[in-house]
């Protein structure tokens, strides 16, 4: 194992002292592009892919197909935040233009957005590339303007390093500020406290777990000056599969759940961890399907041992609950590499879910449970029991009534709702949404992936009265930027006063 | 004094379940007009105009003609929420065509938003229509399609009760559930903290001082569900005059200063309580004017007397400090009512201003503090003591760079910057900013007046892939709504997939 060492104290003082000094310096007097920043990181990580490949590997335990996969979803997302900050992106242009005659009158008032400060990124686990270093939260922190402070996940320092070396000879390249970005180690409790409560970081970004999740907010809500917490902390991911879906196509339905809830063995926030059947032959064949395709998935390492442990020990747990039984029991098989774990599936009835302990808690890893349900009617009430999830599938057929209902019905506790597919996979575009209710998020009105992610980090600032050569150009009569504006209520890209 | 019987914890957490129910089930199946709802409330409330005058009146010690104008601000942003609501604005409508050709494919995504749940209103004292009961934060949840639970201000006990009347006529007239609304009282802790803990609850938005937003967003951040504190809690507002502005018009920045500090009392969260001026004879001469003004105003019966109690204290305080001189001291004159508050005009050297106790808080009451300076590179220097703002005010002569300087180094840490106005008067539009960096508030990259401020109570919901007879009219193909929306990255009202 890579000695880690952590970052002192003195040293995340120091680091986020000087990203508040740039951030200040360019309220005043804006310097840098950002896209030209984020576009050199993305060139600077492509170059160095061949670097950054064997640590990835040996670190992570993943396949170099996901791996390259990963870095090209990386770079393509610093790359897509560079043209959304082109476009204007993060402005947000609002213009009322002054009324004399109003009673009382009114002034000329204009907002737009300005970067709200250094972001401290907790960067995750089981991406760590799209959510590592250089990954979608530091992306959009850039996007939106902000420094970054980037606390390495323990499980992957060397890669870790390599990237924020990529990281800054990028901004090396783009003649960025080194300030722009700062590396902290750790595999300590306290380091991650450290960076959390410093005085000059204005928001977090945290991709974890829940127990990780839920300290970094409890920490920054002791602050002397709380901030914004938005941590992304995984999730049951239901798919609800209804009676005609199953029948349909049931063993293909099986057959990629399967393959979703065993995937880098489980290790994904997205994955699913529940699925709601109703018990007939349809169902039956499709959970024969899915117990298949889960017993014949090769072991997988998992990440770092104590999310192994950690694994091991809920199925433990879920196993002395008399309401379940497992149906593939995941324990490994002899002679197999015992570092791999294998998929587990169980299964449980709905008429033994409780509202105070309905036993639908995420398991990292590659297992999931089967609630079973009488019919439509019990599918439907089984979905009460389902606390907020970053994303949750309806499989069901063309012109079903209950596909239509379990959809309207979930979609109040989820982030993103997918039809007859599945949860895994997130396509990082304009309409992404990666976020969700608690114990999903801390911030259920945000993303943390796609091109809205920037806008966690971004702060309106109103102008009543300015000189329009003091106005940021996004708000100018003249519209030098050929803005979309909200001018007086209605868009458009006219200049004003005119 | 009005009797306050506290509503029991029991009847909070009915009335919490009560709103919750509503929200699910209209997240099932929509079925309330939300801008019928908003106008019919303003109606209810204009035709009770009558009813509504005496008890304000009475219980708030402010003018006639300030609570007609206040009460025509409150009717003006329920209906201006109600247009909003009608354009679409509260939809955020966003899609992503498919593209199977890319790598890895790109299924069709679209995003929308949703009401996040029932929201807790803590009701302000200083604006008992427009931040009371009924006002910008009901009125924003409401727009948003969240029900409201409101905790009225003890200040104003009898007119809280006249408003809860109104709004449940409103709804009755617009054929709305009961369950939108719901008038929570109590004069003591245990009420509010009650409020801010009960389970059903989505999110909590707070109007009023320092110590009780920070106290309600430690509760919050306490629950088992934490849940997004919107706290709106005043500032110092500064006032930062050049020497050019003070030599051309120092007479009338003075006069207009005194009516800022002392309108009301200056019961306002955007009272101007620092004024930052060079010590020439032009800036000398405009205090002196500020402080004849000062001395002119009649005295002003504040809210309720903890509040007189405790700007009496702030004043003792400041008073206390060595570096702090009284100009005019606010000491009730013999003869003169004894429930008045005068105002009071302070001074300190910036040059005595220390970082770690810059004595630039808020005194809420008719005082302001005047800070001098050197020359105008003191007066940029001294504005870097300044915390977090709602407002912020410069004033300065055209052309002039030292104003351009100011404001632009002022912008990082102030909801709305001013130019050659006072903070006081925040006009309801869509550009409105009231909002702030901490301790202004515990929400930075929100505001709590203005169109946007539903963006508070709102929650983006993806569809992958979801049939177009199942998705939000919003988000369908043929666009019925006529809503601009973001397609592939750009801006049409056209519609998709034709």
């Amino acid at each position: 194992m890579t000695e880690i060492v952590a970052t002192p104290s003195v040293e995340i003082e120091r680091l986020a002292s000087r990203a508040r000094r740039l951030h200040e310096a360019e309220l005043v007097d804006p310097t840098v592009d950002h896209a030209a920043l984020l576009e050199a990181v993305a060139a600077a990580i492509e170059v160095r892919t061949g670097d950054l490949l064997p640590p990835a590997e040996e670190e992570t335990g993943l396949a170099e197909a996901r791996l390259r996969g990963e870095i090209a979803r990386t770079t393509g997302q610093l790359r897509a935040f560079a043209t959304a900050v082109r476009k204007g992106e993060s402005h947000d242009p609002i213009i009322d233009l002054a009324d004399p005659e109003a009673t009382p009158p009114r002034p000329d008032q204009r907002r737009a957005n300005l970067p709200l400060g250094p972001v401290a990124v907790f960067a995750a686990s089981n991406f760590p590339f799209a959510f590592g270093v250089a990954g979608g939260d530091t992306a959009s922190a850039w996007a939106a303007g902000c420094p970054a402070l980037v606390k390495a996940h323990p499980g992957h320092p060397r890669l870790s390093r390599a990237l924020a070396a990529a990281v800054e000879a990028g901004l090396a390249e783009s003649g960025a500020d080194p300030a722009w970005f700062a590396l902290v180690e750790g595999a300590d409790e306290a380091t991650g406290a450290a960076l959390a409560t410093v005085a000059e970081v204005a928001a977090i970004a945290f991709t974890g777990s829940f127990g990780g999740g839920t300290a970094i907010a409890r920490l920054a809500a002791s602050r002397p000056e709380p901030i914004p917490v938005y941590a992304e902390m995984g999730a049951v991911n239901p798919v609800l599969v209804t009676p005609a879906a199953a029948a349909a196509r049931g063993e293909s339905i099986g057959a990629g759940l399967a393959a979703a809830v065993t995937a880098h063995a489980g290790q994904l926030c997205t994955k699913p961890g529940v699925v709601m059947l109703v018990d007939d032959e349809a169902g039956r064949a499709l959970a024969a399907a899915l117990a298949a395709g889960i017993t014949a998935a090769p072991p997988h390492r998992m990440l770092y041992p104590a999310l192994a442990e950690s694994f091991a020990r809920g199925l433990a747990v879920a196993a002395d609950d008399p309401r379940v039984s497992a149906v593939v029991d995941g324990a490994p098989r002899a002679g197999e590499d015992g570092d791999g774990r294998l998929g587990a599936l169980l299964e449980l009835r709905a008429a033994d879910l409780r509202p105070d302990d309905p036993r639908l808690k995420e398991l990292f890893g590659p297992a999931a449970l089967i609630v079973w349900a009488g019919d439509g009617e019990e599918l439907l009430a089984a979905a009460g029991h389902l606390e907020g999830s970053l994303a949750a599938a309806v499989h069901a057929e063309p012109g079903e009534e209950l596909g239509g209902r379990l959809l309207r019905s979930l979609r109040g506790r989820v982030g993103r709702m997918i039809w007859n597919e599945f949860p895994t996979g997130v396509t990082v575009g304009h309409a992404t949404v990666h976020g969700g209710p608690f114990p999903a998020t801390t911030a259920p009105t945000t993303t943390s992936v796609g091109m809205t992610a920037m806008r966690r980090f971004l702060r309106p600032v109103g102008y009543q009265g300015v000189p329009d050569e003091l106005l940021p150009p996004a708000l100018r009569d003249a519209n030098p930027l050929g803005l979309l504006r909200q001018v007086d209520g209605e868009w458009t890209r006219d200049a004003v006063n005119v």
